[in-house]
């Protein structure tokens, strides 16, 4: 739980690009194509800008890595962690650097390419090779990240125990009469405290702004006799947290309890179905099916999961129609909810990892629905 | 050069909507597709953040706007600036969000798209849409954001005077013994005092380390004898500054002054070179002509400027080839250098606005050679 983890190797990285570039053969693609942002983080642990100007990393089954890089940025890409690893092709303002990846790729090949590649780049090699066809790594390789090894369930686990201990400090500070942003502040602040080096989300959604499942924090004033859905996380050595909880600003009503009560079932079922070979889409069932006999179906507007690694939100996703089987390794969140319009929310969260044999939380604070003041 | 800025309004983001409608029909183009980023707050003022989940700006000749949102984000759409102007069209999580967007768009026409559209998204439009052709805006509308009016000019040159105030207190602050991440500590600190809600980048970059142009600031401790090449931005306001100067821990040799002087000599031939009708590639030639002529052209290894706005680094970009017209209004930097691997580097920077007959500076701090202690 303490000490910084020691930071990936070179040898880590290119074991990572060969993995990558095996799994796209057996999915019958000829590479994939990695853009700036956490595909290339969890590559190579290489973290440029995405901009106008082009940097991709090439993978093909039996051929080494190659990075194309803008000149001006060579320097920063040779002294990233995976460099021993690659080879760098730059190329220089003036120049085309399509030309300089389309070079690389077979004109009549398919490729995986980042979801989050600017399309404008897409664009450009789609020009420069016609034929070549496309999928984005969520359709074509949408497991790539999601299976995680030993040492990286470590630091999803410390990442979980940070934001557990801003959970039982945020308990502490006093909520009626301040704003949200000040309970967000505070909860920013705590994160911070317990080693994240990013927040990525401080949700601090009190009464009707509970409602609004993605209301991060406003102007309003936070009352007494306010549900408050409290949903945060960043990244803590590279790895996200994220987990909510909703509490309440003094004694709650009779509604409050009994809807907080089928959101803690709910998320208490979603997570009981985890187990490797149940699909993703059971874990949304097993959730969903508790709202929807409460006779609140409708007020559950969202998935129930999404995974959680370099980044705070991506596959796998705990979703109907998701038939991924669950292996050992994965981590998502179990995030049931419902949502008041008008009224309030509640949502309670836990990042969970997949077990030879179930599900481990990563998060394990108190799921009862706890008084602030 | 004090206050806030009135902010634009419904009317002001719907005119700028349909001016983008327009220029797109006058282009060829059937309509724009706008991404979550730059394009969408120049143009509506809503600022999600771009995940997985489809979020698309739909601008069409003749017909009214419509926004295609995920339903959780709706409410947070609604409370936009420009959403009086605007149809929302919202999907729900297990709906086909493509199929949202496609049934907007004419099955064979031809669209911009965001540059920073993810290229997940542009795989879903094309697989729905086979025979639709998309280009991005760079390519097809690359001047859309580029001619600033009025009331986006005043915030520019705020944004500029205040990096101006910036560049003034750090030449007073200890260069020698500190790290180079010191000194981008204070230039961040210094524009956020100056009213940036955003700090872009804070290069410092000392001795070698001034001859990788993309060098943030690292480690190193500055020495007495550095060259140190400041870069640093943000927005304020919502609009961007980024200001260029290089300055001297103690006094500084016979190279270091001469290299110095053909940059501030080159700088000057490029922002001489601004006026309407010339090309972006007249001031890439006018600056480089100075630094070939004294020898060192080979080691001015990038473009001389990019256009800036709600961002920092936008069209129009002054480079070789790029034959567009400047138009009044246009805002762009000009930015040469010299850079000379293991030793120094030299760069100046100033945003210039385009003016009825010629260039006017938004940066206006003294460009000769300063010592530093």
């Amino acid at each position: 739980m303490t000490g910084t983890p020691a930071p990936f190797t070179a040898d880590d990285y290119a074991a990572r690009m060969r993995r990558a570039a095996r799994t796209a053969a057996d999915a019958g693609l000829d590479g994939v194509l990695v853009a700036p942002g956490p595909d290339m983080v969890w590559l190579t642990g290489y973290r440029p800008v995405e901009t106008e100007r082009l940097t991709l990393l090439v993978l093909r089954p039996g051929e080494d890595p190659v990075l194309v890089v803008p000149t001006l940025e060579a320097p920063d890409a040779a002294a990233a962690a995976a460099a021993p690893a690659l080879t760098l092709r730059d190329w220089t303002d003036g120049t085309d650097p399509y030309e300089a990846a389309a070079s690389l790729l077979d004109r009549t090949g398919r490729f995986g390419v980042s979801d989050n590649a600017w399309a404008m780049h897409l664009l450009g090699l789609q020009q420069r090779l016609p034929e070549t066809r496309y999928a984005s790594l969520t359709e074509a390789l949408p497991m790539l990240r999601a299976v995680k090894d030993a040492a990286e369930i470590e630091r999803l686990a410390a990442a979980g125990a940070a934001a557990d201990a801003t959970y039982e400090e945020i308990l502490k500070v006093p909520f009626a009469g301040r704003g949200e942003t000040d309970v967000a502040a505070d909860l920013a602040d705590l994160l911070r405290q317990h080693g994240h080096s990013q927040v990525d989300f401080t949700v601090v959604g009190s009464g009707p702004n509970g409602a609004n499942p993605h209301h991060e924090a406003g102007d309003r004033v936070i009352e007494h006799g306010d549900m408050v859905v409290l949903d945060f996380g960043g990244l803590k050595h590279g790895y996200g947290s994220d987990t909510s909880r909703t509490v309440h600003v003094g004694e709650p009503g009779e509604e409050e309890r009994k809807v907080h009560d089928i959101v803690r079932a709910a998320q208490e079922e979603g997570v009981r179905a985890v187990r490797p070979g149940a699909a993703c889409q059971d874990v949304d069932r097993a959730a969903r099916a508790v709202i929807a006999d409460a006779g609140y179906g409708d007020r559950f507007i969202h998935r129930t999961g999404h995974g959680i690694g370099v980044t705070t939100h991506e596959p796998p996703y705990m979703i109907e129609g998701e038939e991924q089987p669950l292996v050992p390794g994965m981590c998502f969140s179990v995030e049931p909810g419902i949502y008041l319009p008008g009224r309030f929310g509640v949502r309670i969260e836990d990042i969970v990892t997949v077990t030879e044999d179930g599900g481990r939380r990563l998060n394990t604070t108190d799921r009862e629905l706890m008084i602030v003041g």
